[in-house]
């Protein structure tokens, strides 16, 4: 088998047999493929695309790349949950102490920010001690203990996507969804799971922007989880807006504590309900979604979806008085407010270039390799569909460096729509995919 | 400017422009653009294309990856030929000592054979001592003496298209028309012509195998020329059988003396006689194709063309005696005939299939690092059209090698056809473009 071979029938639009797929993938892991080789098929994939079962295989051979854990040892449906990635999108912190709190045992495994998406391990990272390189032996320990552990990924877990993700991202081949679904769905299936949760989001704060990709995406997902024997689901969220109202890491857990105390904003608590309850019908502790809806609402009211993640930070390492001491997590003492200009309706509250203010504090990386400020961030004070007058703070950023302070408020500034008439109502969950 | 946002352009099917061309180009050359991103945009170039003035401007960037050969102080209007490639393709040493002898100054760059087809460098180095690696002085310095010098690319003439070839071969982007017409025009402009006549091969045994590729190919190449100032036009040629008998290097050297002594295989002269008329037209000495034509029949007639091919072969260092004594040209002597084995037509002689056989006996290359071996080739015995009777000759392998033999045999008694009505009348120029 050649690799030139391979390429020139993907540029010709022929499907790849799984042989070829797993040739290329093992090549791509054990160095012997080129990099300008597995680039040169990429591009052929980004425009030729694939049929779902090039895209299972793809999958399954990345999938085989490293280990996939076992589990079986653990009681009861292991159940997962997925994000494509968003701006103050922090229903993981959420969703998973209250799936733990309900019976459902939770593996989590996410990833970090990556240009204006924050990523989970960002925000568990922003409470002072808080571990997130369990080993496998730890994370089985914490899920044995707590019905839950949040972790990154292992360097067992499919590190074909590794390698495929850094060549991905310089030579202009991130954006396909067949390699988008299984890169996410590789880690996914490696991480022992039985059943998983995806929130695709769609919007200008996501991914993919139009309803329609997001739907591809989101049936590409979950065919491939489905035939690797991973029960799976999505919903598709809107992210042309921030998810409530804290985005940047340590603002983000807190809003979180929040949600779980029984406040927080409704945006926020509604999507992580779902999603949640999703988890509890998949993981078999609930009959159906109303039922399992009742039981998530029922464990924010009791305070076990709190207790639950009290114990998850003490159990990684964490400083659990945080949870009722807001003022050990990180935080700036500089706020910097921009406010409406006119009198209206709030129209729009751009995601992305909230997203991207957000980085510009600090927040976020433009590079896999550059540091986070776990305190800074912005607050939105108004949120699309309220009224406002000039002077009314919209956003509030909290900053640490006055230099990397003006980069966010000309962004910040842009994301602000104010109109006459009130926008319509936004609907959160536009879609499901199972 | 980021490699990454130009291949993203492209990928998008979006024009480059000349500067973003100009960064490719250069990053190439001087290695700053690591091969995985220019393996990705060349195969974002092949599957989206390039309009015209990208074309152009891709080939103007790799003229000026090297030096541009300035021939102003030598007389007359300079004029090269170049052929995309084919079997038995043995024009241009007929060609070129006929147009010079006609006073035409010809300074002919060429390449090696690779693949199934054949090159004049190889062909030229079957005569014994004979010199392609001239210098440019030494080059000039023929072109005074004989008016006629055949060399090999030196390392100054479009270095850029030295990497990116290699980078194509191994990437599965060989076939795209803007790709191979800034390969071909960059080397053929950089060599400091006047004027330039193609012939684009059409059919199984070259590279574009139907009529309208090859058309699109050439009216891609002659505008490319026209727009950079060197006068070009284009002949289509079929490929579907070899051209003339001999195929192999020396056996084809042979073949193009028999042509210059009048004699050889009638579309040999034909095609070799239309293609050096156009270079006498473009190089001014005729007036028009009937009045060149008559003037380069008569210098074979006249031994004019024999005398100067005679004279190219001493200034080179080749032995010029081969010219009168076949027998000091490099020759096997076991032979090999595979034979009609039902009476009828010949109908087909499948170009590739004898180009590939001729390979396996040795006398070309499937890798460029490859040697060739001067003597192996093949003789046409039958030419399609003509009628055979069960154990006529229709190919003669002269082989070295008996375990390369069998090989050789296996394709070739594949090349053959035979049916029971006469084929229809071979068209050998299909085509011009101007």
């Amino acid at each position: 088998m050649r690799a030139v071979d391979i390429i020139m029938s993907k540029r010709d639009g022929r499907a790849l047999t799984r042989d070829e797929i797993r040739f290329f993938v093992d090549g791509v892991t054990n160095g012997s493929l080129p990099d300008y080789q597995a680039s040169a098929l990429l591009m052929a994939i980004l425009l030729r695309g694939m049929q779902a079962e090039e895209t299972a295989a793809l999958t399954d051979a990345m999938v085989h790349s490293g280990i996939r854990v076992d589990l079986g040892d653990i009681p009861g449906v292991k159940v997962d949950k997925h994000s494509t990635g968003g701006v103050g999108d922090k229903t993981s912190l959420v969703l998973a102490p209250l799936a733990a709190a309900c019976g459902v045992p939770v593996p989590m495994m996410s990833g970090r920010g990556l240009g204006h998406t924050g990523g989970t391990l960002d925000k568990l990272e922003a409470i002072p001690g808080f571990r997130v390189d369990l080993s496998l032996e730890e994370m089985k320990a914490a899920l044995v203990k707590a019905g839950c552990a949040m972790i990154g990924q292992t360097a067992q877990i499919a590190p074909a996507d590794k390698k495929l993700y850094a060549l991905r991202d310089v030579t202009g081949t991130v954006e396909s969804i067949p390699l988008i679904s299984a890169s996410i769905m590789s880690k996914k299936i490696a991480e022992g799971i039985d059943a998983l949760v995806l929130d695709v989001k769609t919007g200008s704060g996501a991914f993919m922007k139009t309803e329609a990709d997001s739907r591809r995406l989101a049936e590409s997902l979950v065919s491939i989880g489905n035939a690797s024997g991973v029960r799976t689901e999505a919903i598709i969220t809107a992210m042309d807006a921030p998810l409530g109202r804290a985005v940047g890491n340590a603002l983000e857990v807190i809003e979180c504590l929040d949600v779980l105390k029984g406040g927080g904003p409704q945006d926020l608590v509604d999507v992580s309900v779902e999603l949640a309850a999703r988890m509890l019908v998949l993981g078999k502790v609930a009959d159906d979604i109303a039922a399992a809806e009742t039981q998530v609402r029922k464990a924010i009211a009791s305070g076990a979806g709190l207790e639950r993640f009290r114990q998850i930070i003490e159990i990684q390492g964490g400083d659990p008085r945080v949870v009722d001491d807001y003022g050990r997590m990180p935080h700036v003492a500089d706020r910097h407010t921009i406010a409406a200009d006119k009198p209206g309706y709030l129209t729009g509250l751009d995601a992305e270039l909230v997203g991207r203010a957000s980085v510009a504090l600090g927040a976020g990386r433009d590079r896999v390799e550059d540091p986070v400020d776990p305190a800074v961030g912005i607050m939105v004070a108004a949120k699309p569909g309220e009224k406002v007058k000039p002077g009314d703070p919209v956003l509030e950023l909290h900053f640490r460096d006055r230099a990397r302070l003006d980069a966010a408020i000309a962004l910040a500034s842009r994301a602000i729509t104010i109109g006459d008439q009130a926008p319509p109502a936004r609907r959160l969950v536009v879609g499901e995919v199972r």
